[in-house]
């Protein structure tokens, strides 16, 4: 962006560039948070620079299940807290992070970094399955909840997920499918209400 | 947001949390954010805390004009190809930035900072209307250029800085009203096609 170096100073079209390409920014956005930045100095821009720089030197992902953290392992899977029979597999570190906003699962995580795609290249390997299987292979584990993403990828890495521990003493489940609490019926899919009926109480 | 720490680890909380404060953001696209700067620590993290670093300290307010750059006076204040008889009047930095990408202008600027306002307590001093009487009382300072938002506050801010100006040796004048380049007629309000009709060339 030679255009934002030459109005705006080579620093600060540095910011606006690198925050241009935050999920959720544009040049516009970008330009108006660089802004924002340069004005809030002592509240904002500093404390920020120190945080990322901070959790650039510190945060680690974690070998055991895939999270992100400053300790190694992560404080879910070194918490003696956590139950350690049954492992919740999710996409991303965003479904674990939103899995445990919820609060309503207290055992292990292991995060696949995706789904599997032939298209894209994503294979069993990249998806850090391997590990899965030897970690349902230890004795101590019960139980494998399928947390993946109600899409076709999800559902055939989910599949393959389920052929991949066969061998294992595991049980496998999956996420209920049904109506989001305090959802209305109207704006739901026809799938998902299916589902729900199918699976009514 | 001590619900961030607990399911994030403090210091990948700590930048949700400042991430949130930007404009535009809120605690889900702030997530979104810091989760994508972790898993793109060496091409975005780290140079956007480098970044980041680099503007909090070298990046200072000129007090000539108001703009903010890592020269001081400002490149555009010590330019010498800049016209020094014309400085354009502008409410906050973004629009100097806005009116440097339009490449039209190629005089020097003065950032009041805001507009007048009484009930937030904000006075000509506040916004360094002093400073630009000065200004404009220099003998090669011909044409002072009222580039103020067309709001209400904005339109009292320029008849109050005319009034401050009345003594000097200037021009004033005011950006056209008119029809935007490139804009549907249909899509804009009664008073800028009424403003254009009576504008016209």
């Amino acid at each position: 962006m030679p255009m934002e170096h030459k109005t705006t100073g080579a620093q600060i079209g540095r910011v606006i560039q690198l925050l241009a390409r935050l999920p959720g920014f544009g040049p516009r956005s970008a330009r108006r948070a660089a802004l924002h930045l340069m004005k809030n100095r002592q509240s904002l821009l500093d404390p920020l620079a120190r945080a990322l720089q901070a959790a650039a030197e510190t945060v680690r992902t974690c070998p055991e299940c895939g999270n992100l953290d400053t300790e190694v392992p992560c404080a879910i899977c070194a918490s003696p807290k956590r139950r350690r029979d049954i492992i919740c597999v999710v996409e991303d570190i965003s479904d674990l992070w939103a899995l445990e906003r919820a609060g309503a699962f207290h055992g292990l995580y292991h995060v696949t970094g995706g789904v599997l795609s032939p298209i894209d290249g994503v294979t069993p390997e990249d998806l850090n399955i391997p590990a899965l299987v030897a970690r349902a292979a230890q004795p101590e584990v019960k139980e494998i909840i399928l947390a993946l993403n109600a899409t076709v990828e999800g559902q055939t890495t989910g599949h393959y997920i389920t052929q991949a521990l066969r061998d294992c003493d595991v049980t496998i489940t999956r996420l209920a499918h049904g109506v989001p609490v305090g959802g209305e019926l109207d704006y739901l899919d026809e799938g998902t209400l299916a589902a729900a009926l199918k699976a009514r109480r």
